[in-house]
């Protein structure tokens, strides 16, 4: 797909220079598959970019992406490109409740979203992947109104985020919104995941 | 996304070790953004997983996606993982004798295609990317059936197709098709892609 021409250019006063400049908020949600592997092919641009980037990963098996961290770590450690940044928030983590546990998977998407905030105020990254995040907001563990706000005050940072469920407050602030859509999937027809394809 | 569990177990006759060496043909198709970026995030496991990676681009901006080449390069020469071969049609396809870009496009894609049939038939790759390959067919360059055709016979090797225009035949012939539908793209607001981001 060729780079495109702009469908319109807006009346804000400003260069394509401070446009190109402006960091770029984009969610990635539906309920079919490329949500998060397209933020982790973003990063890939973003780390031949130079810039510094923090994945944050809102996710529940510690088997689940591990292909991706392991090649983004990699990345970061060849020296090349940007820097690589990888949280997990548990693998008692999980917004599949268990007897219990509920109420401490809460508690910990409060203190991973405090920590992103302290890094956005920091400065920390330039990139941020807020892996599955939708899902926070979605139970209601950290409202979308302070997501947006805190968001729409950063300086700088590209940010991403990816899971079902996106908020309308989320996509109405966002600059790229992809829907991905269902069409079709191996487990359908009974197939289970496979090494080098699914984790 | 938690792994799954398959919502039928197919009368196949297969053990899940034997279904889960099935290869995959993925389809990343729709008008959003995602498709491709999401092809290379699923290479990022696959290399992971030490598979021999092969990516044909039928692009021809030879600006558009550095970022996510540079990214792969460096992984396939960290020697941790798998490896890489990248061929991209917009600076002629690196194996022919004298590689031009001002030739036919259409001859170019058969070119390109002539060279996947040989690969797959060969087993040089265990991973393929034919990004943007999905125009080779709805131009006709290509037949879909012959697509399907070729990859139906293949033994072994993961393939994912991106591109806008999927067809029918390609679709059916699939496991894993996810539309990447456009909810809101900066360009519409006359934003220019960004370094880091769209390249």
């Amino acid at each position: 797909m060729p780079q495109g021409k702009p469908e319109q250019v807006p009346d804000d006063g400003l260069t394509t220079r401070q446009r190109r400049a402006q960091p770029v908020l984009a969610v990635h949600t539906g309920l079919g598959k490329g949500k998060s592997t397209a933020a982790f092919g973003m990063a890939l641009r973003a780390w031949s970019a130079g810039l510094r980037i923090g994945v944050f990963q809102f996710v529940k098996s510690p088997k689940w992406k591990v292909g991706e961290e392991a090649a983004m770590r990699a990345l970061g450690d060849s020296g090349k490109g940007g820097t690589v940044d990888w949280f997990k928030m548990g693998e008692g983590w999980s917004w599949l409740a268990r007897p219990g546990t509920e109420r401490d998977h809460a508690v910990e998407a409060v203190e991973g979203w405090a920590q992103i905030k302290r890094d956005l105020a920091a400065g920390t990254y330039d990139f941020y992947v807020l892996d599955e995040f939708t899902y926070v907001m979605h139970w209601g563990w950290v409202p979308v109104e302070e997501v947006v706000e805190t968001l729409g005050a950063r300086d700088g940072a590209h940010v991403v985020i990816t899971g079902r469920y996106a908020k309308d407050e989320l996509i109405e602030a966002a600059d790229l919104v992809t829907d991905m859509g269902k069409v079709k999937h191996p487990m359908d027809a009974g197939r289970k995941g496979q090494k080098g394809i699914e984790w």
